[in-house]
C-alpha cells in the first residue's frame, strides 16, 4: 500500500476489514474495489483472483507440554479444549480441517475476535488454529504464545483477489489490484 | 477470564468484539450478558459502571523525527497526514480529541481496522491516535512503532461495563460482572 500510495499520492485509499459476509457483500455492492481474503465459504457471483496460499497453524500458551516440538499433530492436542474463531471464514476453515483429519475437537470457548482468541489460548484456556501470525507471537496483553505447524494434517488455505467481475473497474482500481498481486506473490515466494 | 473460568467452569463464556453500535445492540437486545467498552457514543437505557480510564495515544513510525521524545503534542505532528481508525468509538473519540485541542487534522487514510490502522503508520502512511496498546509496539508485520503520550492535550476516556437494566442478571452474568469490575479495577490501580 506505501508503495501504491506513492506511484498514486492523488487516490484516496479506505480500508475496510471484516467477516467474509460483510466483505463480500461490499464487493458485490460495488462499495469496495477489491478484497484479499481466503478461498472458503465465498458467496457466488465474484470474479476471483488466486494470490498465494497458507498453512493454518496450531496456537499453544507458550508454557503448554508440546511447545517444545517443532511440529504439534491435531491429535496430540485433541482431548485438550479448543478456542474457536467463531466468524466466516476462520468457523469454516475450522470445521474442513477437523473434518479432514476425522477428529472431534472439544470447543471450550467460542469468540468473534482474533486477538481475543490468542489472548485465552495465552491464559492457557485451549487451543486454537488461526491462520494469520502477527509477529512477535505475543498476545495483546504480552503473554507469549507457541506457534506451530501441524504438517500434512492441515492442508493450505488459499489467499485470493476478489472483484466484481460487473463492473468495469476505475484506472485505480485496476492499478491498485496490479500492486495487490504483485505484492501478495512477492510476499509468498521471494527472488 | 481465567480466574472465572476456574471458579465457575461448567459456565460456557462466549466473547465478541464489534463496533460500539454492534455491542451496545446486543446488550439492549438481551444476547450479551454484558459488555466492557468505553464511555463515549453509547446509546440510551444502558446500566453504566465506570471501571477505569484509559489515555489515548499518539502511535508513530518508529523511524519518526519525534519518535525519541518522552512526549509529543498534537501541534507536532498537525500537518502530517492522520490515519483514522474509523468505526466507533474511535471515531468520536479522535473527533473529540482534535476538538478540544482547536485542531484540525488532515487524515490521508481511513480504516476499519485497528491493525490494519497500526501497519499504515508502520509503513510511514501518518499518525494515528489509538487507545489500546499492544504488547510490543509491533505491527502484525513485524515493523515498530513509537507510542507516545501527548501529555495534558488528550483528556482520558472512561473505561465501563454496560448491561441491560430491564434484564434480571442470571447467576453466571452477576458472578462474571464481578469479576469484570474487580479484574478491570486492579489493572489500573495495582496494590
Amino acid at each position: 500500500m506505501a508503495a501504491f500510495h506513492e506511484a498514486h499520492p492523488r487516490v484516496d485509499l479506505d480500508f475496510v476489514a471484516g467477516s467474509q459476509d460483510e466483505i463480500c457483500a461490499q464487493v458485490l455492492q460495488g462499495r469496495l474495489d477489491l478484497a484479499v481474503t481466503y478461498d472458503l465459504a465465498l458467496p457466488p457471483g465474484l470474479q476471483v483472483t488466486s494470490l498465494n496460499a497458507a498453512r493454518p497453524l496450531l496456537v499453544l500458551p507458550a508454557d503448554h507440554r508440546l511447545a517444545d516440538q517443532e511440529q504439534v499433530r491435531l491429535a496430540e492436542v485433541i482431548e485438550e479444549p479448543m478456542i474457536v474463531l467463531d466468524i466466516s471464514p476462520s468457523r469454516e476453515n475450522t470445521a474442513r480441517i477437523f473434518r479432514d483429519a476425522g477428529l472431534q475437537p472439544h470447543v471450550a470457548f467460542r469468540t468473534s475476535d482474533f486477538e481475543v482468541t490468542r489472548s485465552l489460548v495465552a491464559k492457557g484456556l485451549g487451543y486454537a488454529i488461526l491462520v494469520q501470525r502477527p509477529a512477535g507471537d505475543l498476545s495483546y496483553g504480552g503473554e507469549p504464545l507457541a506457534v506451530k505447524s501441524s504438517g500434512e494434517d492441515v492442508a493450505p488455505l488459499g489467499v485470493i483477489m476478489v472483484r466484481n467481475p460487473q463492473l468495469r473497474p476505475s484506472t485505480a482500481a485496476t492499478a491498485l489490484a496490479a500492486v495487490v498481486d504483485r505484492v501478495a506473490r512477492q510476499d509468498l515466494w521471494p527472488g
